[in-house]
């Protein structure tokens, strides 16, 4: 398909001549507080989608800001490849999550800081970081070719971490213009710094909400224990039942839908992990969940049910010796391919109706912004030069590897589009995103930056895609 | 024992008489921001102390304020009498609740305002109303008789809010000072405001805080879903096995000091309840509990085991995907008679750490304050005194209930003292205690003040005490 390129070398040598002024615009990038979940930073929202698509403007893009119900989505595009080169859509987003706590952050966390190779600050790796490298790659190479090798449509949009709920309301009236031959959402991880990989699918997800209501007021559990039912008591009992000794889910039609994958294709992906390192970094044992699959089978190739917050009564220090009137739960299911999130919320919510006690009302509630698991042909043109980029930047064969998180708004992405996804980033579980103190180093900055320009290139002199 | 007396219906017109006044001075009393678990409100818990020892000393008591590591215990005694009549040792307290949520109350809670019969203030009934008609009893019927029928010492505590420990910690030295025939804890309540009623027992109580611990800092549940063991998911299953599917408490040996009472003691008690009242006052349908009791018995006969208050993870709006680092419960058991609470505790942290499921640091914490269970002799003179003088404040026959509740120090006091202990008061559940409009009525000041006042005469005119 494609010999070694000299543009690696070059466009490493072209970073490092304008180090100084890759590293200023990227901290002017960092520096918006564009937290899309706070209204006070709606000017440093809207003025960081501005700054994006100034960027944008200044190397040819002609752009447009579409409307939304919420932030709106920057779109870009520069067609000039032509139609006998193909046509990739990038998929970024430039905000950002809340920074607290904040007291736990040693700098600023929208006053960028580098310490040794590492850049601090909110959204250093998520997702202003990987959307710079890309940024300054599609720079770079128009300026090392004279022109774009492929054609190239950009959505950058604004609430990626709010659940992308105004994206998805256009998407459908949006397709004409989104059509593309892959779909490269430049938004996940490595599994270590030094194994390039390429991501070959993702998790889907729906979450809900259960209630459990008994009196109409908090009581005394002096006066009342051993008469009312403690709603505490019944959601713990409803919580604990929904799986079984062995990790297993126990809601009937849960894994209706599971299909285990065929040897050969989990014989593509490379399950290498080190569970020393989870527990290094986080003191995590890998006791959760299937206990019939290995952990990271678990984590990448299983659904979960995992109970994400519950709260009810008294928690604050000392004692109240109180019988709540209302406790809840918030639940996720992280989901594989064939799973319909709707299908399995009305599966958990069915079953755990059944398990409500008398006297108890239970509710559920299911949240929006659910998706489907994304997999990927490993096979795809698009998949291929990535894979080989990445080779070639980091001299070391390309992995293919899963991840468990789930970015809902992919699939929507892809019917849109009508392409191949294409997977891939360079974070990593150490880079603290969502955090105090995140951070993303200035050697991935430049290999991402190499490896999204090698791609272009790769992909613009393949005969057909 | 006593024939029919006319210091009631005397008493009663004094009291019409000089009404104004004694609103006036209960008013006074609630006004003192007494929050003994609020540091802020030092000088008027200090102050509101100071009045109620003026007031004593203003009807000829002897007073002394004895130091605690928190607020000071108001010692007073009259032994006029002469040591051929009973002594009797009166106790309340002078602190109150905190008042939060505040935007819930209608009035101010230190701004006693009475609407129709019922004044609405914090400590309108806890203990403030109680204590306070005590107060107006003993100086009526002083003035009434012209001297005390009986010998009277008071204590009166600061903390008892926060868990009585600063007179706990003094009861032993004062013994002698403390020594009396009866013990009258005024801090009870009716079943209902038109059945006179004494109450035989409380339960006792031990409260404990479950911790359940996994990573060292919250995971994105899409990365490890599958792989850590969820600190809630451990949580829920412990707690979930604490009681079986009759409401039976599972904890081995929780109920091996627990003895059925005789049927002969359990006809002495009053168990006419309508369940339909807890349904239209709180909603409270009666399915908590032992099933293999009727309601009342598991609330006064039967130990408990309550979940008091449940936190882990995320409870914000919306989702949040997140396995949190630690989750943790708070528990209460309500005792019964011979439960001693050191030994339940033991078995129920025994219990949990042998639920603890492998992967999670499961610690327990038992806090200090518990205390056992009381159970009095219905057939002592003093219970019958009051008894007596309820049936005849009330014109019906008085009743004999148990409570639910705990007063943990009565136990200690009673050791101190040496004599019977009664359990009276004209507390009523509707009375919002420890919530949000917080009131007493003044008919029930009155009664509260005529049996208080015909039982010292009854207990002055008996043969032996």
């Amino acid at each position: 398909m494609h010999g070694v390129s000299q543009t690696i070398d070059q466009l490493r040598q072209e970073f490092e001549e304008h180090r100084d002024e890759i590293i200023d615009a990227y901290k002017a990038f960092l520096r918006f507080s564009s937290v899309s979940s706070d209204p006070s930073q709606h000017t440093q929202t809207a003025a960081c989608a501005a700054w994006v698509e100034n960027f944008l403007c200044g190397i040819g893009f002609q752009t447009e800001m579409w409307d939304t119900s919420e932030y709106p989505v920057l779109f870009a595009q520069d067609l000039s490849a032509g139609p006998t080169k193909p046509t990739l859509l990038l998929y970024g987003h430039y905000d950002v999550q809340p920074v607290d706590p904040l007291d736990l952050w040693d700098t600023s966390p929208f006053d960028p800081t580098i310490k040794g190779d590492d850049m601090f600050a909110r959204g250093a790796q998520d997702n202003k970081g990987q959307c710079f490298y890309t940024l300054q790659a599609v720079k770079a190479l128009k300026r090392h070719l004279g022109t774009l090798p492929v054609n190239i449509k950009w959505v950058i949009e604004g609430n990626e971490e709010t659940g992308s709920a105004g994206i998805a309301a256009i998407l459908p009236s949006k397709a004409e213009a989104l059509r593309a031959d892959a779909l490269f959402i430049i938004d996940v991880g490595l599994r270590d710094a030094h194994a390039p990989s390429v991501t070959l699918g993702l998790r889907g997800i729906v979450a809900l909400e259960v209630t459990c209501r008994g009196s109409s007021s908090d009581l005394h559990s002096g006066c009342y224990g051993g008469i009312a039912y403690n709603p505490i008591h019944a959601l713990v009992e409803i919580l604990a039942k929904l799986r079984d000794s062995e990790g297993k889910i126990t809601v009937p039609g849960f894994y209706d839908a599971v299909k285990e994958k065929p040897p050969e294709e989990k014989k593509l992906i490379s399950f290498a992990c080190d569970p020393g390192q989870w527990e290094r970094e986080f003191g995590v044992v890998s006791t959760g969940g299937e206990r019939a699959y290995p952990a990271l089978e678990r984590n990448w190739l299983r659904p979960t049910l995992e109970i994400n917050g519950v709260t009810g009564g008294f928690s604050g220090p000392g004692v109240k010796t109180v019988i709540p009137a209302v406790a809840s739960a918030k639940i996720s299911c992280r989901l594989v391919p064939d799973q319909d999130p709707e299908v399995v919320a009305e599966a958990v919510t069915r079953y755990i109706q059944q398990l409500a006690p008398s006297g108890i009302e239970v509710t559920t509630h299911v949240f929006p912004g659910g998706g489907c698991a994304i997999f990927t042909d490993p096979n795809s043109q698009a998949v291929q030069a990535v894979a080989q980029a990445f080779t070639e930047v980091f001299n070391k064969p390309c992995e293919f590897i899963l991840e468990g998180a789930s970015i809902p708004i992919v699939q929507k992405l892809q019917r849109a589009c009508g392409g191949d996804v294409v997977l891939m980033g360079l974070g990593l579980t150490s880079d603290r995103i969502h955090a105090p103190n995140e951070h993303f180093s200035l050697t991935r900055l430049l290999q991402g930056y190499l490896v999204i320009a090698r791609s272009l290139e790769l992909l613009g002199t393949s005969p057909t895609v």
